[in-house]
């Protein structure tokens, strides 16, 4: 005995997103037919909108529906400052900061030779295209600090130091908010190295 | 900043379903742009699909994409026996069980006085008709073992009792593989309450 074909096929399209597992996916599933017919028509049409309407900025890979994007396309921006991230999702976190006014640069990925992923892999050749206008002096790697944030910071700084332009990454140590007793030893040792003058 | 309307859209739809906070509807709709055209095609015709080719069964209320469902419809099962549940959900759980060949009832909720929800407010009318026919004998309650699965019990027991039909409930105690260690109190003492002779 099955659930009836229709209610199956839901329950099987929503455990093929990350992290929802057949019980998740089943509660999903009838919480959809308890919904309003309205709005389970719009939902369906943003999942079909979102795939279609979407698509990279031609200049910095950000997820846009427009071309190029509106950070791209903004002229109050300051011009001179390339933020890489490894993903759409951090251009978002950065901007929530709401201080930074440069410009991004996303690589969709992080340089990974565990999973065979190199340079050329990643949106690293449109970068450096990228960094041949003089009018940018700084680029800021905001990568996660994870063994392949790390790598992929790495190899940009040595490919990017020789021609001149500053290359930063942002600061590691203790999360504000959080708890000494709780970090980990590298975060510690970190902060300890990153210390400064008060 | 925000993010290209198509995705924000996308968010917030997920953000509808249950348990689904800002950070995990991000998440998932980030998935959604890079699943493949026809995965996403093929969950947003599942979603409308399944809310507008579902419908609950017009003899026991079971979610059905035929009327009567297909339990009402196998003639194989056993009419004697109807198994009140509190959600179509319940159905599926017991016929993975494999062992149950009776009929069920849907009732669609519970009662429960706190939240205002009557008897009139679930299928319960709609069960005590179907109690009018003479080849059951038996109704067994399998609503939840809260408070408005037990209330709803205790009305069944009292509504159905003086017609001479048999009203059983699912036993309480111990859960198959629990330890008994973190057993709270209650389903102790039912456990205690409900022994039998080894």
């Amino acid at each position: 005995m099955q659930y009836p074909a229709p209610i199956s096929k839901l329950i099987e399209g929503f455990m093929k997103l990350p992290g929802i597992g057949p019980k998740t996916a089943s509660r999903l599933a009838f919480h959809v037919l308890n919904m309003k017919e309205d709005d389970v028509l719009e939902f369906a049409k943003a999942l079909v909108n979102a795939k279609r309407d979407l698509t990279h900025c031609s200049v910095c890979y950000y997820i846009t529906d427009k071309d190029p994007c509106l950070i791209c396309d903004d002229s109050q921006r300051d011009r001179s400052v390339i933020c890489v991230v490894e993903d759409s999702k951090d251009v978002m976190a950065l901007e929530k900061m709401q201080e930074y006014r440069g410009q991004y640069h996303v690589l969709h990925g992080a340089i990974s030779p565990m999973d065979g992923i190199g340079p050329e892999d990643i949106r690293m050749a449109e970068l450096i295209k990228r960094l041949q206008d003089d009018t940018i002096k700084e680029v800021m790697v905001a990568t996660n600090p994870s063994i392949e944030g790390e790598a992929t910071a790495m190899y940009l700084s040595r490919m990017i130091k020789p021609t001149g332009i500053r290359v930063t990454r942002l600061a590691h140590g203790l999360p504000v908010g959080g708890d000494l007793e709780y970090a980990d030893e590298v975060t510690l040792s970190r902060a300890v190295e990153g210390r400064r003058e008060l």
